[in-house]
């Protein structure tokens, strides 16, 4: 039972094993070619396998199917297969159709069928298509009025060709010159051409198949028989040497040219008079500036237009295609893939034929490919269709050839005015290569490597109006070493040009009116400055102080004038109607403008980087009006609670803290938010697509389809697009914080002022030696330093305007005002700090017995506390200072025209200018920084990603320093400890 | 003299116009073509213009040259030009070659030559090739041994078809059936064949001129003749039709499949049973479920790999082409353009068979093109070359015909058991629909607008099996009504699936556990909550809490699961060397995914604003130690200078102004930065490239040459890069600020705790009714409130150790706790800052007694300074309080074992948990926040920088919420003026 389940099971599994094996065989077959068949197989095509043909047969020549041997006729056809039997001994050949026997009269081919002497045919049937018992040879009749010749296939006579006839009014070339199948009488051109074809790249010239046998014929037929295809021929094989003339008279070019000399009498073509009658249009003419000439004289009829009802910016090229042999193809419309060798989309390849659009398309081409698909070379004459209806007119684009040898020497690649302007390009010559015979693998072939066509502006144009456009073309030379692998590199590229001279010009008269008013508006700061610090004497210092300035004003000319001429690009390009202004070129036409940004950012970086020093060494001391409650103090008038004169309880040091802390904060901070400002850029940039616009084409889509072309981008446009982005979102930033957020929300300045005068602590600021900053901030209550419970009273008193005002005039409400200082006052106030600041200088003998730092530094503080309360008060009479409103014209060149020489000067500053010494009063300068910093990167890196990216990372690093060193000063100067600001 | 200049200049002038005129007219020419030529000129292929004939001529068929007219001979060539002489009337015809006359034995034909009957020939020269005075017509002798009759041209007896003498050992048809030029005996076939090609998808069907000439006769001499050739043929015209069968069977197809019967006897090529010898192999059989069997059965023999030495990615197809016609052309390896319609550059093309590069490429033709380009269609056999070295083998494509209908119904686009798999595919049809001849204009054309080469992995392969690719073709009929401007899109695409059903499994059994899990997780949070806020009973409020809890934890198991999922498919995609793992499918199968994803994103965001929630109503009170001076003061040993008990000065509230200041700013730092974490994320993906890691193919190059071709993104993929660099990114920063930043550089939360032990003011935080967190900042020096010398000397004393510890037990250094408070005490707590809340209420008449709220709020604000101070220092015996250690399975559960009955619990907490209650303790619920809020808009918007500046705006929302409301909350619950906080 279990054995028979045992078996069952083997049997089953067995089976499957049989079925799975059967089936993995089942759909597989054997991969053969026709090439892989035998001698006696013929490949079917079926089956896709060799089979064996039958007895006495082998394969045909397609290798499809089979074929009886020689000696053998065939006897029957069934289907694909034939039967075969010997002819027999008395008719030992088979007929050409291979179905018959027959008799020769005289040897026989190697194929077995009768051969008969060149000259005469073989007769096999009558006329009415009967056999012969033997096959005749009949020789044809070459004199008039016959004038027959065996044709191709050796079975019929028939006319001859023409060009014996003419010669020699017989079938027979005879004493004259037999070439190409046809017959020359003598003529002017050299029997003994020159069949080499120069591949100058390589040095290498390659004796051609097809030069040694159509060159003379080629020439002579066009010379004696004026035979339009053999002129074509001729012409395009001196294409095919690359327009080159040599001292050699006997090659193409010179075969071509020895026939437009003799054939002057014809006259010329068209009316023009470098296109002589039958020959094709090779050469503008040699004279020097021609090309120049051709180039910048005459305009299209037409203009271009972007937008609007005549928009036009369509690009209609045409081209007369020929091929090798001269045969005229057809006209065709440039476009497709016909000059782009790459291969796209077609409405990517499209977009090269759309005026404005900087079209450059590149690619490597397998040179296997190139064989195979190009085996044969075609010319095009191309024209500018000029047609509008029924006028049909067309203009030829003139052709810059940058193989074209004169003489040896490439004449095309150095001046205009040396150009020989040519006609007639080609593509891909795999034929002019090949040595031994035209069936051969060719051994240089010749590829268009780069084709170009310029468009140049007329100066000065409204309507635009172009000059006919250069078709420039540069040839390379590939030697077939394996073709498999062999790669070559094209491209294509449609670009625009203009004449930036005038832009130019006018880029730099701005440059030097704007620049010689910075120098006057540098040189007032440096006299500010010189009256802030309170020396006279013109030094080193000043020179100095003077460049610095400057550097930041000229940052400033650069910086306005790139990006106006970025924004002058920007919307005169997208938004003009008939084209007036083309986009600079990369390269050369916009090296100048990357130096003008250059210059821009490193003299701006100069400035921010000597505010920053400045804002960093800035002095800074709070002033405490509190006194301690209890001891009468006579000059505050107290809300005095009547006590008596005990031991003083000491005032607390936690109001300075606050405020010290408090103005700690307000160090780095902005009227914009910049990582907001990065962000935004890059969303109207990068996701809304603001990018396109600086695409060098003239739409203004922000989304592009993705199968779209997309131009190059231009370094001008991403810059103009790039920085005014960033200015408006910086100024929208602006407007909002200042009108909005400040008024409703936050005023973090507001706050430290009113901060101050709750904690009845004044901020001196100097910024110069004799120039700073007084926020005055005695408590309009004598005392801050109270309980929860008088504080909110206090506030509430305030608020409800029972106390008097906070200014520093009685009756006013100014408490931010601008100081000159007097000398006196400043050098009392060194002397004061004089201790601390030897403290932090090197180390002497005397330090140890200056006593504690600490108490050093206490007293220092308290000094001064008490010294610049008393100057507040007027307590110094040498001291004095006096209140006024500045000057207009004061506030307009930020400089004061008073000097402060036996009494210091506040002006009132309802403005808050004290934020000058932090990054919130430098605002213009900090966006002007970043912007240039964002733009910088993305010229470079051509990236607004990794642009923003670096902004964030430099706005870091720099709020770092600004904090660190900062705060350092910040407890140096107030002698604030520094764990207190946190 | 005057005058002379005037003329002079005038003169000038006038030449300078001259020229000018001239000029502009030098270089334009008209625009003529070929057949813009009237009757009487011919095309001059040199000046590109029409020129007229000479007399007696007309234009040639090419339009390129002249010729005779009608009764004229050629009497001279000259060049391009001919002389042309009337015919005597003796002779009125025109020889054959156009240079004789000669007498006719009938009528002449139009063209002026002799004409002869059908069946005989024309002769007009003898063997020789003399001239004949008068034409004959010969009469071809077609019955043996001659069988001959006219060839093509009509000047000659040749060799009549095989078939005519096989049928009837004549040149005559006879009785039998005459098509195609062929004659067949009688035979099975129907002789009324059905010439319509139906185009299902216009429900059009066309009688095609094709079909009409070719279908009998191909299909009989396939039978009859074993023409292989016709065979092909008659296999092509199935395909055209679609491989569809109806009841109808005299059609394409119905002819195949009788012949297919009919030759059953002859057997099956190579093996395969659905291959007849001679015949193409149109189809797999019929029986159900043979497709499945055929594509997921065998797999193929090589494997894939995409690394190391084995590696072998690449797809190698071949095709056998055959024409309409059925000729056998070529194999040709399929790459390039020949299944791939969309043009594009060799390079990128390539990319689709290299096995893994999702391969996706759409384009619109111009039907014109396709027109001008497919004027004849190729069937392509696809084969999978499976050659290794000498052994040469194949495996048939199957190809899966989406238009092919088994009785009017598209059957291949349901489920895979019905389809019936076919092969040989063809790209563009433009011969089947033309109607009336086969050179008209066709009415509809056929396009592969769909192919689609599908892989599908063998389940659990290590090897990188894949089964036979499954070839999909859908074609598009097109009515041609204006060619120029119609378009068809058409696609090409490679794709690569596997099972993913297993991936699911496991993905839902990690869900199933860990889901699990997180229930008992939450239920434990749950638990230590009610313990929280000291309620023991379960309501609503506990239910909603639980799901809050279960919101968060599944949130993360979501979370954790798509990040793992994503990440094992980047690196077992991308990393594998042996193919075992593809790509879930965009669309279905990555639905799930992409569903997991929402999920976590929606829960997470229910736990975050949860938290968010939790944080805004947090109750926080700051405890002030200071007393006033001179008062002496039994719990506090001050540094008593032994003052007597005058009017003491008020404690100044400025420190707790400090610390409230400070509190206030630390409340949304985080452990990272943010915005550096986005700029980072960006920098990496964008910039470096890391975005590349996500497309889908087997490289994992950061950086793409971008001529290459880009395959779609994979969102899985995306997803698991982004999320995965995201927390990597994070995890740094972390690392970072914990380990360096925080030690060396600046740790606000530690320097808030040295605040408050500075300052003398203790903070306690209740975040919930019962728990909560204790900072004891008791000073050490008994007073903080004091000038600066002394706190100078008290921070001096501490550095050097000279005072004690600042712990809350003596002789520790603890200063920070977790509490579980009694409810008696939470009590009293509430009950003291009941006027308060009642103040917020609606108002009530009472309000206006109960006195002013600025004395109700200093009231409440010392009475509960007081209360609380006494608790602390053990004053109130019923409000007790022990200090301990949390025990280690505490800490890591969370939760509190002991109930606070009678006593509070004060938990020494070293890691500062009071963090939890500020974004610093929440790191990670807020990364991966971030991390999910990042993801989901990018797997939405297919743009990371999107994705950034979006995370951007939210983290600053939320920071400016938790920012504005916290500082409200503060203010309310501390009773610190919001003025102060800022």
């Amino acid at each position: 039972m279990a054995t028979g389940m045992l078996l069952v099971c083997g049997l089953a599994l067995f089976l499957t094993i049989k079925s799975n094996l059967l089936h993995s065989q089942q759909f597989t077959i054997s991969f053969q070619r026709p090439s892989d068949c035998g001698v006696e197989q013929f490949y079917d095509i079926s089956s896709q396998s060799c089979v064996k043909c039958g007895p006495n047969q082998s394969t045909s020549a397609t290798g499809l199917s089979c074929e009886c041997v020689t000696g053998f006729r065939v006897l029957a056809t069934n289907g694909a297969s034939i039967t075969c039997q010997q002819c027999p001994l008395e008719k030992p050949a088979v007929t050409e159709d291979g179905y018959g026997c027959i008799l020769c009269p005289g040897s026989l081919t190697e194929q077995g069928t009768c051969q008969c002497p060149s000259g005469s045919i073989l007769v096999e049937r009558d006329v009415q298509g009967n056999p012969l018992e033997e096959a005749r040879c009949e020789v044809c009749n070459g004199a008039e009025p016959a004038l027959s010749a065996p044709d191709s296939y050796g079975d019929r006579c028939q006319r001859c060709q023409a060009s014996l006839i003419n010669t020699s009014q017989s079938c027979m070339c005879g004493s004259n010159i037999l070439a190409g199948g046809m017959c020359f009488p003598p003529n002017n051109l050299p029997t003994a051409v020159n069949p080499n074809v120069n591949y100058a790249e390589l040095s290498l010239p390659v004796q051609s198949a097809w030069f040694s046998t159509n060159l003379y014929s080629s020439a002579a037929a066009c010379l004696v028989y004026t035979n339009l295809t053999a002129c074509q021929a001729l012409g395009n094989m001196c294409v095919m040497n690359m327009h080159s003339f040599s001292s050699v008279v006997n090659d193409a070019c010179g075969l071509y040219n020895t026939i437009f000399r003799a054939t002057a009498a014809l006259g010329s073509t068209q009316d023009i008079s470098y296109w002589r009658a039958n020959l094709p249009w090779l050469y503008y003419g040699d004279q020097p500036g021609l090309a120049n000439r051709v180039l910048q004289t005459e305009p299209l009829p037409t203009g271009f237009s972007f937008k609007g009802r005549n928009r036009n910016t369509d690009i209609n090229l045409v081209a007369a295609v020929y091929n090798a042999r001269g045969d005229f193809l057809q006209w065709e419309k440039v476009g497709g893939n016909n000059l782009q060798l790459c291969p796209d989309t077609a409405r990517r390849q499209e977009a090269a034929y759309t005026f404005g659009t900087a079209y450059q398309e590149t690619c490597v081409l397998s040179v296997a490919d190139l064989l195979r698909v190009y085996a044969e070379p075609l010319f095009y004459d191309v024209f500018v269709d000029l047609s509008r209806g029924e006028d049909r007119r067309l203009l030829p684009l003139p052709t810059r050839n940058l193989n074209q040898e004169y003489n040896r020497k490439f004449i095309n690649r150095g001046n205009l005015n040396d150009w020989y302007l040519s006609r007639r390009v080609l593509l891909v010559d795999t034929l002019s290569g090949r040595e031994k015979s035209l069936g051969s693998l060719p051994k240089v072939i010749r590829i268009a490597s780069s084709i170009r066509i310029g468009f140049q502006l007329v100066p000065g144009t409204q309507k635009g109006q172009v000059f006919p456009p250069l078709l420039s073309v540069t040839y390379s030379d590939v030697l077939i070493a394996a073709p498999n692998t062999q790669t070559v590199s094209v491209s294509f590229a449609v670009d625009y040009e203009m004449d930036q001279t005038e832009a130019h010009m006018k880029t730099d008269i701005a440059l030097g009116v704007l620049g010689g008013v910075s120098v006057l508006y540098s040189l007032v700061k440096t006299a500010s400055w010189k009256r802030r610090i309170g020396s006279p004497l013109i030094d080193m210092e000043t020179v100095l102080k003077f460049l610095l300035f400057y550097a930041g004003d000229l940052a400033n000319v650069f910086f306005f004038i790139t990006v106006g001429t970025g924004l002058y690009w920007l919307i005169f390009y997208k938004a003009q109607h008939f084209v007036s202004v083309l986009l600079p070129l990369p390269g050369l036409q916009e090296e100048r403008f990357v130096a003008y940004v250059g210059c821009a950012f490193a003299l701006k970086t100069v400035q921010f980087l000597h505010k920053l020093i400045q804002q960093l060494s800035v002095d800074i001391f709070f002033i405490d009006w509190e006194r301690p409650r209890g001891k009468a103090n006579k000059t505050i008038q107290g809300n005095g609670n009547g006590e008596a004169k005990h031991n003083p309880s000491p005032v607390s040091i936690w109001r300075t803290y606050f405020v010290a802390n408090e103005w700690n904060e307000i160090q780095t901070i902005r009227k914009i938010s910049p990582t907001f400002q990065i962000m935004a850029v890059l969303f109207l940039l990068e996701v809304v697509g603001f990018s396109s616009l600086a695409l060098r084409d003239p739409w203004s889509d922000l989304q592009r389809p993705p199968q779209s072309y997309s131009p190059p981008y231009s370094l001008t446009l991403r810059y103009g697009l790039a920085a005014t982005l960033w200015l408006c979102i910086g100024l929208l930033q602006i407007i909002f914080f200042t009108a909005f957020h400040e008024r409703f929300v936050e005023d973090k300045i507001r706050q430290f002022v009113d901060l101050c005068s709750i904690s009845n602590i004044s901020v001196l600021l100097l910024s110069h030696r004799c120039f700073g900053y007084y926020i005055h901030g005695r408590s309009v209550h004598g005392h801050a330093d109270t309980n929860m419970e008088e504080m909110n009273i206090n506030l509430k008193r305030e608020a409800e305007s029972l106390c008097g005002q906070r200014g520093l005039l009685p009756n006013t409400d100014t408490q931010t005002f601008q100081i000159s200082i007097t000398s006196r006052l400043r050098l009392q106030y060194d002397r004061i700090l004089e201790p601390l600041s030897r403290r932090n200088g090197p180390s002497r003998l005397v330090d140890a017995a200056s006593g504690h730092p600490f108490d050093q530094s206490t007293k220092a503080y308290h000094t001064m506390n008490r010294f610049l309360g008393s100057v507040i008060d007027h307590a110094h009479r040498d001291m004095e200072y006096v209140v006024r409103d500045k000057l207009f014209f004061e506030r307009v060149i930020g400089m004061e025209f008073m000097e402060p020489m036996d009494k210091s000067i506040f002006y009132n500053d309802e403005s808050h200018s004290f934020s000058d010494v932090l990054f919130y009063g430098n605002e213009a300068t900090l966006l002007i920084f970043d912007t240039l910093f964002f733009c910088v990167v993305d010229l470079g890196a051509q990236s607004f990603i990794l642009a923003g990216v670096l902004t964030y990372v430099q706005q870091m690093i720099f709020r770092l320093i600004r904090n660190g060193i900062g705060r350092r000063n910040l407890a140096n100067k107030t002698l604030v400890d520094q764990r207190f600001l946190i």
